[in-house]
């Protein structure tokens, strides 16, 4: 008995200590009544302090405006409270910079979107004045019902290494893998509102910041997709979440050749420089997976050559007679340069433009107002959803493009008068082949994830 | 101050004598210990009774059971409170009937729904061995997750004259309008399980079963949609819901003929015995709504002879050159003896088929494993409901049979394949006329319902 007390009081004495120790880690960022340790960035948005909060307020005619701190951060975490004036847009900069040879110093780098129109992607990461929307929240529909709107919330950033997530109301919103760590400041935005003087004088508040650098540790994930923007890499995380390589940029094991004898030629099909290319001209068959699939979230980026044409076949029924050209049909992810190759003003209504589920659904490139865009010469994300309730859904750079119910009344519309209209069950098997397509131009694939659901 | 006590107190008295006297009101149904003033009818699942619960459990090989009162009622709110084994269909019959003259004594009449299957029904109003489905709750789609899977539920029942209203732990689910008030017993239904021998042995249980036949009261309807049965006539509830009438058995006060003149020859479009009837062979006008709507619930109801065509159009664009034939184009309702007529075979997958959009998106006609019924000869019941967000439905006799999105890229795709691939922007307009279709065969519309959203 006396014992198991000096047990207890000791373990108790410990655990004490442990939170102690790190409740002492964390660093308030800003000391409630002064800008000590910060700077103004950008436009000339006014920022007051009252009551230990940081008040931003919108100015007509003036770009972003930050509060920045003077000191840059690798590994943190920062923990905040905010309040926006609804009609505003704002944000959290982290990890940013702004050096006079990029873009005259510029603010750029991660933010941590706060949103209160309609989109509602507040906790989403974009990535300012650089490569734009690295997690927008479609990725993540039940967290844009989080955001409380003027009222306070609370929000949580986590950087370690090249891994980024956010929080909003203590759920996980975004979860990022960047393709390496960047360090630089914390900033806090009040977007520009440009000529809308009626909008002049709308407020974004903050109280409550504070750092942890000492002992910085990213939460348990939560289950939100993750956006892995490290080429041919798979981390903890994913793999967790059930996902495993197709192609990792060395080897493509989950591959194989769509002939009859399963080979595939390295000259046609090249692994070079983390990439899987076709050639331009090359008569080599596509690749198929070894494994079919039924429902399944597929993952991949891809490069189209000027004028390119290729596809992402799924679903694809495995009728090839052995020795002969394969005849593998199934619904198509379309891969193309739309702007030059003349099948994309074939079909209808665009149905043959890239991300569309070709000649059936064209896909929505323009979604929140906001073009999607498509690089040609530089890699694209793709993402195919197929849901074990028959939902499917296309992804093109973040946004979702097409979405539609494998096997409804309209898919069967759709495709009795398609270029499928003869072909018995076409995209009705249960389970499928993933294809890519050698369409005799170069084109490029790498980060091949699969994951079954 | 002494006068205001006074009051006070004399207020108060008449308050608790009011809740006295409706207390009064409710009678237990249910004894607690004995089968007094019951009786069994139908098949032979065992009923026993069990710390003041009625245990219903099945039995294989046996057809739908009922533990029914000896006595009949019209007038009541009935509450109780059930449990249901999970893998269990059940319900309640109230204002229900044997009698040998109907199918041998087979129960008949209103149920109240236990629903523990995916389609989640609970609550519904279904008329068994009769007209089926009055009130399905994909009416009250919010309504399928009230249910609480093997716990208790509490369920509430309001009949008063004609008016039907039921509620599932507080909520209102259905909210029916019959065509005249119906007097028969409760029962307490155990469903047959046929020769699934695996279920037999499963549990249904009540408790609490207490009825006010003295002071019956509809409570304040909850919004939800009222199906109203009775031809021509328009609720309370549904006037407060900001229904109106285009045509009520009598007036047509809301159509004019589609003609240049907007005249409607009564000898082509004749008005008798409570319907709007087109003749076989007329070649009078379509009949136009006189306004125009943009988010709308149109309710209707159509009665076809052997092997007619005509149809109910929306969005209907008002092109029509004065003095000359009307050409009116929008999207259809298609209404149709689609086993008879040969235009069901146009088109593809059934998209000229009764409530189908025309030529577009095939009726699912199979919902729920249960094929939806269409009468000649007798009234069905249509149903068009175009929300502000440009989600539109088609429904059929109860059942959702159509749901698209006008102007999203699957509506333009499937209009780009279609009969109407020419007409730019067919079905976009912002607003439109409703149409009934003269299409030369004797067709009947009644109860013509609007009200716009």
């Amino acid at each position: 008995m006396d014992k198991l007390i000096r047990l207890i009081l000791s373990t108790s004495l410990v655990a004490f200590c442990c939170i102690a120790s790190y409740a002492d880690d964390w660093k308030p960022l800003f000391d409630g009544k002064s800008f000590d340790g910060w700077k103004q960035l950008g436009g000339v948005a006014k920022y007051t302090i009252k009551n230990g909060e940081i008040i931003g307020t919108s100015v007509a005619d003036t770009p972003n405006s930050f509060m920045t701190t003077k000191k840059d951060y690798t590994d943190f975490v920062l923990e905040f409270e905010v309040w926006v004036q609804d009609g505003l847009n704002s944000g959290v900069q982290f990890r940013s910079m702004s050096k006079p040879e990029y873009n005259n110093g510029r603010v750029h780098g991660y933010q941590f979107e706060l949103d209160t129109a309609e989109r509602a992607w507040t906790a989403g990461i974009y990535d300012e004045a650089n490569r734009g929307w690295l997690y927008p929240v479609d990725y993540n529909e039940p967290a844009r019902s989080l955001f409380k709107h003027e009222q306070w919330n609370t929000a949580r950033i986590e950087c370690v290494g090249n891994e980024v997530q956010t929080f909003l109301n203590g759920k996980q919103v975004s979860h990022l893998i960047d393709a390496k760590p960047i360090t630089g400041f914390i900033g806090l935005q009040v977007h520009g509102i440009g000529d809308k003087h009626d909008h002049a004088g709308f407020q974004v508040r903050w109280r409550n910041l504070r750092i942890n650098t000492k002992s910085p540790k990213l939460s348990p994930p939560q289950g939100v997709y993750v956006r892995n923007i490290a080429p041919n890499t798979l981390s903890d995380s994913e793999k967790k979440q059930g996902w495993s390589f197709l192609f990792n940029g060395r080897r493509a094991r989950g591959l194989k050749g769509a002939l009859g004898d399963n080979a595939f030629s390295k000259s046609d099909w090249e692994i070079k420089d983390g990439a899987l290319t076709i050639h331009a001209g090359s008569e080599a068959g596509d690749l198929i997976s070894k494994k079919t699939y039924g429902a399944f979230e597929l993952d991949f980026e891809f490069r189209l050559t000027e004028g390119a044409n290729s596809g992402v076949k799924y679903f694809v029924s495995d009728h090839a007679e052995p020795g002969k050209e394969a005849k593998y049909l199934g619904l198509e992810y379309q891969v193309l340069d739309d702007k030059v190759h003349p099948d994309a003003k074939e079909g209808v209504v665009g149905n043959r433009t890239t991300a569309s589920l070709y000649d059936l659904i064209p896909s929505y490139r323009n979604v929140h107002t906001r073009n999607v865009p498509l690089h040609i010469g530089q890699w694209n994300h793709g993402r195919i959803v197929a849901r074990p309730n028959g939902i499917i859904q296309h992804w093109l750079n973040g946004f979702k493009v097409v979405e539609y119910e494998r096997g409804s009344n309209i898919f069967n519309a759709l495709v009795a008068r398609s270029k499928y209209a003869e072909i018995e069950g076409f995209g009705l098997a249960e389970k499928g082949h993933l294809l890519l397509q050698n369409h005799h131009d170069e084109v490029s694939y790498r980060s091949i994830k699969i994951r079954e659901l």
